[in-house]
């Protein structure tokens, strides 16, 4: 292969060597299901649960919520489907922004078919969502708030700790997407009132095919995916071990070092930007100049 | 480790050593993601393409009706819980079995949630579906029968070829749970009158966290994980390429001499069951004798 110089890892990220030698060995020798009664079995699902530990611990929050999926997609359709169905009862009206992730944008389209009743925020010049616009938007039969933590194309971090607040203040669920930003900044999902929260693995270097749903303990807000006993009863479907070993892998590596590789990648952008912009004629930056992901550029 | 004999490939399998080695390259230098409009990017859609080319190859169908899930428990729900939305101004019963995984009664008892009415049919001692009952329990109201194609506990394989042209002629939708059969026995998904079928990957020596759903061509059931345009439009989420790649691996090789491990297996089997039964007192086959998985024994 010649060399390339890859820059969409907003896309899709490799797998880390380190991720993958950890997955290895369950795909041969420790293969077992983790629902058996025997030995082998009962291991793995102990690992399951060290996994979710580790995870659990970057959130500041507890192994019992977090809820393994097969990646970001996955646990914003359970987020919002979930939610919708569980508290229809309570009212039918939901609000994102005009610019989520599809994996949002057209399960509330679907939800919109069967009478739930949505409204999609606009953002300014530079993507953020206006705290005041959002708080009129809440009616007394808003259900759920999904907006994302950042946005994937241009970078943006919205104000979720503010968010999280207003939406708490009046007895609003709150969801993120925050897919683009597990791995890359830190999250405290108490601090920043945070009820569900979407993750996708190849996103920090771990496998495809693997992410979580962060639930706030106590809450219901239904199944997604029905069937076995598994994730507590709250997502059947064999556990993928060697997956659920690999994304835990990749957080703990992606936690490691995160203050000192958040500077270094802030520092690499601004550089990247400042040439741009200065080096190639009619060149704009899109998003905001200071708060995007470390690790994000978008220019036109 | 010490030494064991692993007697529960009904619940998992270890994944071939080929199949991994297949994965490989798409953990680090292919990971690309599929969805990208690059070469890297392009590369990779071709790969994912030629593996539903050659998991449709082994059903007798074309790849466009293949459609890669998480697993078997995903390609159930969006079997069942798509069809029922979509077709529910048609009518909402549905018919099933006793016996069937949870991945199923779980889901049909969620839908009775909704005001869909479930017939689930008895089965005989040996845990066959009598068909003349089926064929009562087809009402004008009926959209769908969901029958899997062989009992994951006992082993008692379906008459499935006959209860799809039951279905047909009733202008029902047939889906079935062939999660212990694809790689086990040979199908033929028109010659059967199926007009979807769940399979998933970690019960055939693949890895855990992929399937399949297979859709007859034309067949309109809808979504089931709403966002991004994969898999032609109809299931997101970025393809999990290792996964994919695995699962057609693992298709290939069980394909491969298929007819011989199934003369090898039910030997084995034979052998089994008249050694438990002949020389521990008090033994009892569950299932039937026959007509049962080649890779299966269920002794009280």
């Amino acid at each position: 292969m010649e060399p390339i110089i890859y820059m969409d890892h907003a896309a899709t990220t490799s797998t880390h060597p380190e991720v993958l030698r950890a997955m290895e060995p369950y795909f041969y020798d420790r293969y077992a299901n983790p629902s058996g009664i025997y030995k082998i079995a009962r291991e793995n699902r102990e690992e399951v649960w060290k996994s979710k530990e580790i995870i659990a611990h970057t959130l500041h929050t507890t192994p019992e919520c977090i809820y393994f999926t097969a990646g970001g997609s996955e646990s914003d359709n359970w987020a919002l489907k979930a939610t919708a169905w569980t508290y229809k009862n309570r009212g039918k009206h939901i609000i994102t922004t005009k610019i989520e992730h599809h994996g949002i944008l057209n399960t509330t389209k679907y939800l919109e078919t069967f009478g739930f009743d949505v409204t999609y925020l606009d953002v300014d010049e530079y993507g953020f969502v206006d705290l005041k616009k959002l708080e009129r938007a809440i009616r007394q039969d808003t259900i759920l708030i999904s907006i994302m933590f950042a946005n994937n194309e241009i970078g943006t971090i919205e104000p979720i700790e503010q968010i999280g607040r207003i939406a708490h203040r009046h007895h609003v669920l709150f969801h993120t997407d925050a897919v683009q930003v597990y791995g890359q900044l830190p999250i405290d999902v108490n601090a920043m009132h945070i009820d569900m929260l979407s993750v996708s693995g190849h996103k920090l270097n771990g496998p495809k095919g693997i992410g979580f749903l962060y639930i706030r303990e106590g809450l219901d807000i239904g199944n997604f995916i029905h069937g076995g006993a598994q994730e507590n009863g709250r997502r059947a479907g064999t556990e993928n071990v060697p997956g659920i070993i690999g994304l835990a892998k990749a957080a703990q590596i992606a936690h490691r070092n995160m203050k000192q590789n958040i500077e270094k990648e802030r520092k690499l952008r601004d550089y990247m930007i400042h040439r741009l912009l200065n080096e190639i004629p009619y060149t704009r930056l899109n998003g905001h100049r200071i708060k995007r992901l470390p690790n994000n550029i978008n220019i036109s």
